[in-house]
């Protein structure tokens, strides 16, 4: 695909494009391309850049299974192409693990990949996936990302995990969010 | 600018190409710029689409001094266009905190606008950007983030606080970053 529009203007509306894909094709992620979403992760900006971070990749049916298993709304791992798991330094580094976890979906999202985030709980839990994984105690573990070829038109529209009911579509208004100079001032000086 | 490169590496190379910027020219950023950037912002996504957060726009340069004083390596912000106030609905909300504050930058970054990220701290500056900025207790008031055109080709390639000569540049190697199956196999299987 190629483009007239200016860049710029490609790039936000790129951005704001990305929505979570939890049903995903069999199709695998091509090794270079893969390669590339770890090396833009790889420079994610941090704290000081202190980069109070690794990554697993995890492809292994069986694993990602047992991965899934480790959720609450994380049975979208079983049927990922790639699992990317997020070990921190610490339990401290959850501003920088956001960072990080948004960097890599929109780095998949560039090449077409959807994405979602697993969140690993409650503790039993979290203690099961670091047997599984070989993370020790006191590093940072609560994050999985599935990443995979959308399964179909469908998959993109509506990214919810079947029974998550109540959760709000969309975005609240513009008015809800943004304040000028004090909070709860909803009109530009 | 237009381009005749696949736009998939187009926005993979301008993910990539993120860096804090610490130095701002006294440009202004224009009203319909900084009303994209806020409605990508509004469109990050959360966990279960909670959406657990509201920006605060700050453009007196009275107040952002004030703000640049309850931080530390937050000088930045006294000298940002616009500062951005990321208040959380509560104070266990970093991930999506980290998700927000690496989408606006992003968004920023896409109209050629720097931004760095300005930790409030410790507690009791924290206290007095509630008074400042009218957050009660209870909501999360940790970030917030400086945008502006950069200052200079130099504030592009040195981002850091000068003095703080510590801080690592660039960022580890990949062998340091990425595991395989488990942790600390360093060998795709």
């Amino acid at each position: 695909m190629q483009t007239a529009v200016p860049l710029q203007l490609e790039h936000a509306r790129f951005i704001r494009s990305l929505r979570s894909v939890r049903r995903f094709a069999p199709t695998p992620i091509p090794d270079a391309v893969l390669r590339d979403v770890l090396d833009i992760a790889r420079w994610t900006g941090s704290s000081k850049n202190t980069q109070p971070w690794e990554l697993i990749v995890v492809r292994e049916r069986d694993r990602l299974r047992e991965l899934a298993a480790c959720g609450t709304f994380a049975s979208h791992l079983a049927g990922a192409a790639v699992g990317l798991v997020l070990v921190m330094d610490d339990e401290q580094r959850r501003l920088d693990e956001g960072r990080l976890a948004q960097n890599v979906m929109l780095a998949a999202w560039a090449y077409g990949i959807g994405s979602c985030i697993g969140t690993l709980q409650p503790d039993e839990n979290v203690e099961r996936a670091r047997a599984l994984l070989g993370v020790a105690a006191g590093r940072g573990l609560r994050t999985a990302l599935s990443l995979g070829y959308p399964a179909d038109e469908r998959a993109l529209r509506r990214s919810l995990e079947p029974g998550a009911s109540g959760v709000p579509i969309g975005r609240k208004p513009m008015k809800d969010f943004v304040s000028w100079e004090r909070f709860g001032q909803r009109q530009p000086g």
